[in-house]
């Protein structure tokens, strides 16, 4: 793994907690993008390398919806860079984590994105992401 | 903020986490801390810039033994290195936050720390920290 690349927050309602995050981390919205597959609206905080994330669902069936309708707002996911996506599915394979999807998906910040299931890592869903040089 | 410090892990078993996260991020844990006020043991991971802190309990009253009685496993705080924690401490009243000390505690890894409620920042348990310079 390269460095921790964002965490992921999902949130009720996008524009206010865009807002508070505004002011908690001094530093403004840079990026906004809709990722039509999820159903998920997302907006990014810079943090140094890393980024935080806000997830807001587009649809009541987003993944997003659910999550917050289940348990509220708060952390959905911690996503770490790397370099091959595909050999580090394998490796982690190999190691005994369960992948939630054969294949890596079109995720938002032009990545390709795949998650190891949170009953592997502590409770954490984890993302990789590899850059794809948009 | 300057940065993501450390996102914090709570679990319920430290031996089985750090081996958990030494192969998902193929990297060793390079250093062990008791922080005897807070009655718990981390476990340190880097990850570029950031760092996985986990977070096991030591006795039965500690906030982590709570937190994993009550919902499980699972992220804990997200912290952000500041360079003035009285500043900014000042700063997030101003804004409105609640802070959940009047002072900033010490914390692991040499650091002052304090919290932010997480009802302020979507459900996300927010801690600052800085460097003491040890």
């Amino acid at each position: 793994m390269k460095h921790l690349d964002h965490i992921g927050i999902a949130v009720a309602d996008l524009e206010k907690a865009i807002n508070t995050y505004k002011k908690l981390l001094e530093s403004p919205c840079y990026k906004r993008e809709t990722v039509e597959q999820q159903k998920v609206e997302t907006a990014f905080f810079r943090a140094g390398e890393s980024k935080i994330e806000l997830l807001g669902a587009t649809a009541p069936d987003s993944v997003i919806d659910k999550f917050v309708s289940k348990q509220g707002e708060g952390m959905h996911h911690v996503a770490f860079e790397v370099d091959d996506i595909y050999a580090e599915m394998k490796r982690l394979e190999e190691e005994g984590f369960t992948l939630l999807s054969e294949e890596p998906r079109p995720g938002a910040d032009d990545k390709l994105v795949v998650f190891v299931h949170p009953k592997d890592n502590c409770g954490v869903l984890i993302e990789l992401c590899q850059s794809t040089g948009k």
